[in-house]
């Protein structure tokens, strides 16, 4: 299986604010920002497997400004890293006024998705290869996020997180 | 008020067709395609604008593809030239099945907006700086479609319709 | 293939306009109108042909008036005229404010549809017999609208216009 | 006030059945169908009352026939009577399947509205002038609909139920 | 088959209104409060029978306040009683402003449902055993609302409507 | 300001999955998983808090089992601690298959909420009151997730993270 550039997967959304996506506050809601990311970042993790996929999880997601009514948003997704069956997508999303010219960023986020078969099995997907320095050091870390998240979610003991334990390690020792 | 460029309004925005999308073949739906082309182009022309803006017409589209249900419509709008208070933006259409990697070309369109302030009156819009060779020829053509319009909206005399005329004379000439 | 009346694909769609279908004026967005349109006309040609219709293409639209949230949308749409696998479909548009007891029609359209069977191969439809004089001059205004839209689309030579020949001969020679 | 005639307030629906709309089986949802007709009704209520209204209360409806994807739903309301601020609507609903040229009874409702003025307290609504047979046939058993309306919502008081108190009596001597 | 609790299928639905839900007062339309409750009700006949269901009829609904954006509909269904392969669904309506902390009683209604096999046809489903006094209250109450429910739809004649012919003469002799 | 107890916010909602909910594999889409429980968990920090809310982080997620088209998805919220401005809810998320009886826990989730004035100020929320063993269990540990969340957005030093800073030695001297 032939590995594929980050950038192969690069998928661009925009999406307008409309009234139902909004809470008595005329902003958006978490929620429908939320779903959008999933469906953004699904497309991404299709481009690098051509395969259909399937949302396994999400990290930690914080909302640092709030999306007004009639903004747009815009969600920026990336394949970081692939590991046998999984990819891991890193999306950058900015709020964008159109009228006053303006574009925040508003978060960033991980989502992984996981490629299956007709059956609903895991399916092989192909390896990444990072080029730019931002992608290498984005490949880099995902070892250490698919740590945080198989120990969050139960799956990984602690003496196997090899990854993160030098990281612990160091916190320890600062302290 | 400063000219822009045309690029500065490019606008991308990727749609999964979801099962409310599509017909009874499981087809995507020309009118869903006609909203979001809407949506879009709405965006560059705001954009370019930097106001808020109304659709005032949708040239001729013609649907040359069906469009499944899974697969992702790309639409990719730019403001090829501005008169005044309106503005004309330009849509490629794809249609990506991104697990089998393919990304095909669906059909081209024109829709034009006009910029309002906030009692709804026409607002004026900067003027727009064609670069590429493209940009140019776009640039240029968009005064014949725009005598068009106005022709087909009854908006215009024939024998003010200056920039078409020529066409005119030389397709009868042909005959 | 028995032929049909005009007045058999006769087809009213009422819709009010809801928040979600309004831009940041409160006013009715243009795409959520074409999508109405595309369903309204697409009832129409599918009541001429007993056959489902997939939309091919829509000409030139133009938006005359501004259609506040909660007024009603009415649709009426009507075969024109069937070219053997194709029909036009002609509607008008108007806006209802019930409360102030008003309608005041938005403006005209063209859709054209073609049957499909069930492996999507275009199908023969029932040719139109126009009874009114109404009728009789869109069934034969028709010819000319097919003209413009296959040239417009690449799919027909100029000489081989023949029906928007003389339309052009009489443009021309009146400059 | 000046009365109006029942037709006044005709409104026709037609609704495309979409995916969402329907449950497992592939047929129509009866919620779904109970808000298109909240809706279509609340058309014909307004029509006749040049007045924004508010449901206040829905007869029993009986579903006879399911109706399935890609089927078109036809609604066709008109008030029946109107009692100071509020109106009786009835609704004729249909099943149509263009393909095959069909189109079934599905079932018949009354709806009920009241006017409201903008602080949300009931108005004054024209009076209804019966033209036909069946019109003045509905608007005279509209009165007996309306207190078996008010009985069951405890609104009014067996003894003072005058219309129907003869029905009961003939339903008993029946026996 | 063996028999089951009231309890057993007891439903709670929390919705919160969101601006495609309300009407040009800002408050919820009727519509979208009847198709909310369809699904809640039908939820709760599904965990009764263990089978999929559909909406047979709906008893007269009266709404006896507004509701407004951003409140909370909380509808609690429970089924008051089967007969061969229908139940009956019965469901109170509340309104939650969360913010003021209220929580108003709004209304009270009657949904019915069959439980259906693959080929549509009507299946049997569990007998219910009432528990509480309320429980059994609603149970025997549920035989004459069925044939009042009957009667309305024309299915039983009023000789065989045993159930509800001592209210008429009850009524008859009041008066 | 009055504590109040954890029950008090508990919240239930029940989501039928409909055909647009779902991916080409007729299965919930993650990202509309992360709507509902958006909606839930902000009900439940309404209740708790009687003030609009708005989210400002979502923790963690992982999907470990796939949920199937006319399933049910039952979220239940509870708010598990509050901090000042800011309250953490927790959730527990089932799917349920009426027709056969089942109903499996999905996953959990903890999203966080901030209580604002009609400025969007930040505002002060009463202080919760743990009651059960879990309650309590809950609410200790909540000021762990809290500083891990403040840790990965970047908003707290490692040195001040003074709850998880034992938990991190622990690891390390397991090593």
């Amino acid at each position: 299986m032939k590995e594929k550039f980050a950038k192969e997967s690069h998928t661009v959304m925009n999406e307008l604010v409309l009234p139902n996506d909004t809470n008595t506050f005329g902003n958006l809601m978490g929620g429908r920002l939320l779903y959008w990311m999933d469906i953004c970042a699904a497309m991404a993790a299709q481009k690098h497997s051509n395969n259909p996929v399937v949302t396994v999880s999400v990290d930690n997601v914080s909302f640092k400004r709030s999306i007004g009514l009639g903004e747009v948003v815009t969600i920026e997704a990336q394949v970081t890293r692939a590991f046998s069956t999984s990819m891991e997508v890193r999306m950058e999303i900015f709020a964008q006024n159109l009228p006053e010219g303006t574009k925040i960023k508003s978060n960033e986020a991980y989502y992984t998705f996981v490629a299956i078969d007709e059956n609903g099995a895991p399916k092989q997907v192909p390896s990444l290869h990072p080029q730019t320095e931002l992608e290498r050091k984005l490949y880099d870390e995902a070892l250490r996020r698919r740590e945080l998240r198989l120990l969050m979610a139960g799956k990984l003991k602690h003496e196997n997180a090899t990854a993160i334990k030098d990281l612990f390690t160091l916190f320890t020792h600062q302290q």
